[in-house]
This record gives structure tokens, sequence and C-alpha cells, in this order.
């Protein structure tokens, strides 16, 4: 069975060292020294480890169960919801105005990897909830805040997110769920509902349903479609609950993985709902809910790599089988242990080097967030705007590939149930697909933020790359390994976006065709940026004498690896983008 | 539910006209004009989508189960069983001498790809006999061949291959099975085997395992090792079934997928064994069964991506979702299928090229299988040695990846059971792990092929892909799009392998680390020739005006697509090659 080990050093180091939170001059951060943080990472990471990892494969076996339209979670998941919620976890950044505890999001993200390394089913159930939350904080009235977000931000209800229907998910245009206005101001909503994570659960007293319906009068596509809450149980002026609301769950989807997250078909039939914001605006009250959905997901597939490399990491200091080339290393035993095989190393530094630029990746986006968040700063907003489709894309598809990886360093073993690892590659799965494919992802980069702001943001990424590496310029200590490298991957992504602006504007297939490429080659670029600042500080700390030397030699040796072996990529994803949309396109549908 | 449509178009044009398989001078390939093969082939395509196929999610949903120590099959194994075995279908290349019906291996690759696309969990029943065959055909005595070949030709008896033991996969060097010498001549075999394929079941009248144990008197590590045939039921002089034999199935493996076949723990107490060839040279014809399987885990590799592929390109056909940024192609439905999208057309065009690539591969490397054993040919024996480890790590890593393309297509639908699709990704990811790991196969590749017959071997694939360049220089229709790009790879491939040369010899890790780099890069080499055989054979038939032109338009419009599209890695396997071991080794195992 795996077993799940905090990352505290790494975290502290990202923090610290790399980053140093506590003199950003972002609002709250300056509370965030280092004691403080290692308090809080400590307390949430005994909880992943000893709370919530063991019931990881609990849930994976015995899945949810649906009957009479009451769903059961699996054994041990209600007492440890219970436990998290008690703590206090559950509202970590929340609005202190709404019993939030106000933490960064930072700090929320950092605490949120480990539970979801430690049990991603489990995480969702409160993961989905923030994401109501989030929507009803920034798009909802005084009133409706007041009524749901105090019991949100406790746990004591819980929430979700109502977009696919059977017949569309990437196209919302399309969609049925209808919201009839009534004399009272609230709406009946009728429609169904697909792939609703957390539709229905036995761990919080209420569901806040949060569902796009198409009221009258709004326009075609998307442009008539409305949010509204929809609870499970109605609530009362007083705040109690009451009558059960016309929604129910009608079924469990049979999946791959995240087998102990109920994902429900939910049938509305005329359910009592209210609207959120401003009516045919739900668009945009959704995408608050999706785009911190989708830097969340961004996070589970790093998670799913990390503890996947962990265990993976154990199995190749433990099991015994052949020599070392170069001479034994345990002569006194029969076998050496397989991490001395090259091509063994080779598959731990791929998952080591992606994992902890990844965390790195997610803490630097996160303090863009806080920025943007705390400090009301436009440009930040921009720049996390224009990385949230990477941070998506790339650590889904990366941190897929790292449990794939993983599994592989077990051999057999991995294929095994037993062993556990083969769960991480199936949870892992889902995170390339939902809150919008890495296909979409892949669009989103390049048909909208690329272009958003005319380009501006766009320029002050590569200016800040740019940057970077001038600032740098007279550290030839980092000149060959990381300098050189990234600015050669960095050209390549340039290269890439002028491509698009030489040929995607008359035919925008040009670009489409390699906006995948071209999210990936994006990924590289900010991992190679992040190795090459975790190079610096450890690099400092090095020649300052602090610190654990081994850690920051470690630090630099996979830094080193990620460089000289992860980023020739750049240069693949731009001969892909460079071959233009001709070859994509050459044949008609059904000529395939 | 998936369905499965035999390929029958694609293989008639590989094998006459790209491969004009009558007119080779190979043995017995006179008789496989268009007409016959086609009449094969269509025969066992109606077996595998009528037959197999609708007991590939029956086989997923219900495994195998042990009582008592039967192993039951899935409901309709054993009828499906009966009719290939009535069919004559699991003789097909087999001696005729034992009742086989002496064809081609070629054919029977054509024909297994269809039967595992089908049902791989299957089709690994008679599968794992067609090794045990092989074994003893090539290294039993008379005796053992005509009490043991003609019923395991004819599927009424079936066969296992025994390896691996709980301390030791890879390293075979270390297993305890112990084998005593008895009066009799018979040996005393006792030890226990784990993951045995098809160990114990009920489809067959008698299993012969062949297993790998130490008897006294020989050497250290692999070099003691001899092959043991040990029959389930031991049998008379005159054939029919004696006594039980003492091995018994200790226990049934819960894996991440190919649930329909057995997995079994074996145990050995004190079962008879006959030796097979001569004592302590086990290895040697342990060997003949793994080269041999190694191809077949290839084909396993491709069939999972060719039927994923299929199912994916239905649904991209079918679903509505979006418009063609070019103006709507469906513009009285309420969106466009997704095929007309450019990022899910890159996605199906890297399935589809891999899949009709990857399936030429396989025909070319069974027609060298055919040469060396029909015409006795040493340098096509040579040429499939070396081909062997990129055939099974190439094409099983490619069909992974391309199961996990085809997931993507159907987005959520493909992370649902009831769409099927995840059960290909789930059974393709054992083609990676079993028979060897892939990085064992990259091992073999540079560690022991490419140096074999002091480089010979290799030297003469460098010279055929140059031979083919140069054979069609005058072919401009052909250059810019595939002999320059095949020509480039062909260069990178080339370096990789001088690197090794100037740098593995003294520090053999240089090549170790490069070495899993380099079986992809091989990989490419071989789909890149095999891509441009097919354009010219398309060209040639469009020129010449026979044969269907929308087929052949289709089949140079794929050959650019991966021209273009996917031999770009080829530059990045060669850097990360040439980047050396250092980065690789960097860290000390306890660094981690």
């Amino acid at each position: 069975m795996p077993s799940y080990t905090p990352p505290l050093k790494d975290q502290q180091f990202l923090l610290h060292d790399v980053l140093k939170v506590s003199e950003a001059d972002i609002d709250g951060y300056s509370e965030l020294d280092r004691q403080f943080t290692g308090a809080v990472l400590e307390e949430a990471g005994k909880l992943a480890a000893e709370v919530l990892q063991p019931l990881n494969a609990v849930g994976d076996r015995q899945g949810c169960t649906l009957e009479n339209g009451v769903v059961r979670t699996p054994e041990g998941f209600k007492a440890a919801y219970d436990q998290l919620r008690d703590g206090g976890w559950m509202g970590l950044d929340a609005d202190p105005d709404y019993g939030g505890q106000g933490m960064p999001y930072l700090l929320s993200s950092a605490v949120g990897e480990m539970f979801v390394s430690a049990n991603m089913a489990f995480n969702m159930y409160q993961g989905l909830t923030h994401g109501a939350y989030s929507a009803i904080h920034e798009h909802g009235s005084d009133q409706q805040k007041a009524t749901y977000l105090p019991n949100m931000v406790e746990g004591k209800w819980s929430g979700t997110m109502n977009l696919t229907e059977p017949h569309c998910g990437t196209d919302l245009g399309l969609i049925r769920t209808k919201a009839e206005p009534q004399d009272d101001g609230t709406y009946r909503i009728t429609g169904q509902k697909i792939w609703i994570s957390a539709g229905e659960h036995d761990l919080s007293e209420n569901i806040i349903h949060l569902v796009l319906a198409k009221a009258p009068g709004g326009g075609e596509g998307t442009k008539g479609i409305s949010l509204f809450i929809v609870p499970k149980f109605l609530v009362g002026d007083d705040g109690s609950l009451g009558d059960r609301n016309a929604v129910t769950c009608g079924g469990l989807e049979d999946k791959m993985g995240i087998h102990g997250n109920a994902t429900c078909v939910m049938n509305y039939d005329g359910a009592t709902g209210y609207l959120v914001g401003e009516l045919h605006k739900g668009m945009r009250a959704m995408f608050t809910m999706m785009n911190e959905a989708r830097i969340g997901v961004g996070i589970q597939g790093l998670s799913q790599g990390a503890v996947a490399y962990q265990n993976a990491l154990a199995f190749a200091q433990d099991r015994l089988q052949g020599r070392d080339v170069t001479g034994p290393k345990n002569p006194d035993g029969p076998a050496d242990p397989i991490i001395v095989h090259p091509d063994v190393r080779r598959n731990l530094m791929d998952q080591k080097a992606f994992v902890e630029g990844g965390r790195a990746f997610i803490y630097w986006g996160a303090m863009m967030i806080d920025r943007a968040r705390r400090n009301g700063d436009e440009e930040a907003e921009a720049m996390i705007s224009l990385l949230t489709p990477v941070i998506k894309g790339f650590l889904t598809d990366k941190g897929f590939q790292t449990t794939v990886l993983a599994q592989q360093t077990l051999g057999g073993s991995g294929f095994t149930r037993e062993w556990g690892i083969e769960q991480f590659v199936r949870d892992a799965r889902i995170t390339m697909i939902y809150e919008g494919t890495n296909g979409i992802q892949s669009l989103d980069l390049v048909g909208r933020k690329l272009a958003a702001n005319h380009g501006k943001t766009a320029m002050a990424f590569f200016d800040m790359v740019k940057g970077y590496i001038k600032e740098n310029e007279d550290r030839v200590d980092l000149k060959a390994d990381f300098l050189d490298p990234l600015k050669e991957a960095s050209k390549a992504l340039q290269a890439a976006a002028m491509y698009f602006m030489q040929n995607g504007v008359k035919q925008p297939n040009n670009a489409l065709a390699g906006a995948y490429d071209f999210m990936h080659l994006f990924g590289h670029v900010c991992l190679g940026l992040m190795w090459t600042r975790m190079a610096r500080a450890a690099q400092d700390a090095l020649d300052a004498g602090t610190g654990d030397a081994t850690f920051h030699e470690a630090k630099l040796a996979t830094g080193r690896y990620y460089m000289a072996r992860q980023l020739p990529a750049a240069a693949m994803h731009l001969a892909r983008i460079q071959s233009g949309a001709e070859t994509v396109m050459a044949l008609d549908a059904e000529a395939f």
C-alpha cells in the first residue's frame, strides 16, 4: 500500500528561499514567516498523511453507492470530513467576514496539494464547495452571502457546479435546462445535468448547487445563460433548513477512477432557484468558479504525480535486482537496489524534476492570485489569466505522465492493485479532461489569452523572462546549465507566438492546430524559469553556507536534469507548430 | 460500448501494394495472393468483430474467479475458445507435422492484431500457448514434440511461461525454484512463480507449464537455470491424461486491466518436470519464447491503439459541439461534429498516423521473421533481433499513448466505463511492463543488439535506410515531404549511435542513460521509413490510376502528417542522449 510524506522541506524552500514570501509586497504576506508556514504546513501534512491517505484505497475499492436517492460515501469519509471541518481547514483562505481564516491563497494551495496527494477523491467534496463559495462571494447578493457563505465556509454545507448536460459540455450555448421566473422572484429550474462531482452525498447537511440554465429573453447560445443557486434543502429566513427542493440524484457514474467521489446525474424537476448576479450574464459568474477550478485541477495533476513519485522512489531504493555496471553498490546483498541503474534514474529524475518544478509553478501562480485579489493588481490578474490554461493543461498532462512513469518504476507490481500506484494513474487521468479538456485549455491560451489586452500580457511574460536572464547575466555559475537553455526555450516560445501572429490571423487554423504544442512549450518555459530561480536560491544558500547543503546540491542537480533533458522538447514543439495546419486539416472528415 | 471494424483495406494495401508479398522470395509466400489473404483476413475479422469483441467488456467486468483451486474464466470465453479452436485458428502458423496450418508468421500477425484489438485478455490464452509451443518445437526432444505439440497446436491443451518469482523478475539469476533430478530421469520441481498469465483456467483440458528452475551443478546466476515442462495433468505413453501433477494455482492477481485473463500465483510442490533441451542452458530456450512474446506484445500495444482510435474517430464524427471557425460544416444541426476542430484533428491524426505506421512496422518485421525461419536467412534473423526491442518498446509506449489520446477525444465520456474506451487504456498499460519492461527493452537494444556482430547489423540498418533514400532520389514527389525528413531523422539516429560508441565504451552509463531515448528515436526512424514506403506505393497507385484514389490520397496525407508532426521528436531524443549521463546520475541515491 502506498504511503504519503508531506514535502515540508521543499515547501519551506520555495516559500522562503525562492519566493521570499514574507518580504513580498502583498497584503497579508508579512505574517507568512518561516515558523508560521512551517506550523500550518506540518499540521496539514499530518492530517493528509494520517487521516486522508489511509482512506484513499478504501474510497477506490468501495466507491459510492446510491439507494433510494441517498448517496453513501465510502467508510471513514464522514469522520475524516468532520475532523477537517472541526479543524477549520475548509475555510482556510475564505473571507473572515463569513467565518473564514483569511489566509493567502498561496498557503491554501500548499495545503491543498497535500490533501489531494493523500486523497484526491475525498478532497473534491470540499474543493467543489470552495468554487461555489467563490461564485457566490463574488457575484451573489448580500443576502445570499449571509444565507449561504458561513455554512459553506465552515463545511456544514457543501457546494457543486452544474454545467454539463448529456448533449453538451464544452459547448455550453447548447444547454437546455430551463429557468422560469416566478412571481416571488425565484425561478423554477427544470432539466438534467450530468457528471456533477459531489452532487449528492452524506457528508454535509445541505448541498448548494450552482446551476447554469436558460431564462426567457436571453439571446442565442451562451448569451442566454444565467446562474442559479439551487439548494438541496430550502433555507428559511432564520437560516434553518426547510423543505427538500425538487432536485434529486438520478444515478452515479461508473468511472475509471476517483471512485470515492460521487459523480452524479442531477435531475431538476421544477426546483426552486435563486438568480446569482445579473440575468443572462451567467457565463461571467461561471468563469469565476471555472478559473478557480482550473488552477485546482492543475494542483490535482501535480499532486498525483508527487505522491506517485514518492512511492516509486521508495520502491527503487528498496527493490534488489541486477548490479550497477560500474561495480556493486550493495555487495553483501544478492543484488543492488534498482535505483543504481541509469534507466531507472532517468525515469525517477523525470518524475522528480517535474514534481518540484511544477510545485514551484503553482506557488508562483498562487502568489499572482493573491497579488490580484489582495492588492487589486490588474497586471497580476492578467498574468494569472494567461497562465491558468498552462497550469491546468501542462501540469495535468505531465502529472498524469508522471504517475505512468512511477507505475513503470515498479514493473509488474505497478500493474497490481495491491501496490496501489495504479490508482494514482486512474485518478490523475480525469484531470486532463474535466473543467475544460486540455485541448480546450490550449484553445483558451492561443485563441483568447495570448491576444488579450492586444498581446500586452504575453509581451509582459516574455519581458519578465528576458528581464530575469538579464538580471542574472553576471551569474556565470548559472549561465551554461540554466540561463542559456532558458533563453533558448523562451526564444522558441516567442517564435511560436510570432508564427501565430503572422499565419494565424487570416487562417486561424494555423494557430489552432499548433495550440496544444504551444501550451506545452509555454509550460516548459515556465518550469525552466522556475528551475532557474530555484537553482539561484540553492546556489546562494550553498555560497552562504546556510541550510542543508545536501538538499541544495540536490536542487541544483535536479534543475540541471530538467534543463538538459526536458527543455529540448521546446524545439520539437516549435517545429510542429511551424509545420502549420496543412497536414492536420488535409483529410476530409469522411476520408479518415 | 465500443465496436471493432477489421482494417481489411489497410491490411491488403500493406501486403500487396507496399510489401508485395506474393513476389517476395520467401518460402511459402507465393500463395499469398490478394484473394487468398483477403479471404483469410475477412474470416478472421468476422470472428474478431462478432465473437471476441462482444466479450471484451464482459471479461473486464467479470474477471476470473478462483475457488477450490479451479479458475473460471468470464462467461462466454469457453464457447469462443472452442469456436476458434474448431476453426483451426490456433495453429495458423504452426508446423504441419504437428497439425498446424503452416501459414507464414506474417499472416498470423495480421490475424493476431485483429483478435487482440477485439479482446486482448482473451487472446492471451492462445498467445501463451504459442510461445510454449515454439520453445518445445525448437528445443524439445522428438518424444516431447510428439507428446505435447499436436494437442497444443489444436488448442486442446494450452501453455504458459513461468519465469518471475516474488523477489525477482528482470534479474532471473536470483530465482529459487529448485529442480531435483530423480532416478527415472524426471525432475522434482519446487518453488513459487508469480504473474503467470493463463496459469490456470477452464478453457483447455491440460496446461503445459514451461518453468525455469535451478538444478544442482549449474553455475551462479542465470548459468544455473534450466527449462522444464511441467504439465498440469501427467501424460501417459498413449497420450492419455493421467494424475494431477503437484502444481496448483495459489491465487489470482487483482490488476489494473486485462481482467479476463487469469494472472496466477503458481505453486510447485515437488511437481514432476521434464527437462527441455540441455541442462543449465534454460535461458536460451527461454529466449525463444521471450523473443516471440516481445513481438506479440508489440502487436498488443498497436492493437489497443488501433481499436481505441476507431472508436475515438466514430465519436468525433458523431458528437456535435461548437462550430468550425472557418464556417459551419453542419449548418442545419445545432453544432458541427467535433472532427472539424483543428485540435481534435491533431489528436486523431496522431492516433491514425501511429496506428497505420505501426501496423506497417509489424508486417515488415513479420516478413523478416518468415525470411529467417523459412529461408534460413541469417541477416534477416540478425535484423529482426535488432528490431525486436524497438517493436516491443516503441509500439507499446506509443500504443498506450494512443489509447490515452483516444480517451481524450471522448472528453468526459472517455472516463466513464459505459463508453468502454478506458478499458483499452487499462489493458494497454501492461504491454509496457511485461515480457521485459520497456526500460529493459532499451537496454537490450543499446547494450546488446547494437553491438552484436561487431555492429554489422546496425550498420546494415543504416545502409538500408540510406539505400532506400538513394534508390528514390529521383522521386521529387516524395523528396520534401518524405525523403528529406527521413534522412534527417536517420542521421540523428546514427549520430546517437556514434555518441554511444565514443562515450559509452569507457563509461557505459553514457550509453545506458540514453538508451530509452535511443529506442524511441529508432522507432521514429522505422515509422518514418514505413510511411515513406507507404507514400511511394500510394503515389504509384494514384499515378497509375489503380485502386481507390481517396484511400491513397488519405495515405499520403497521413504520411505527411507523421513526417511533419512526429519526426521532429528525433532531434529532441538526440539532444537528450547527447547530454550524457552526468545529470542523470549526479544525485546520490540517498539524496533523492
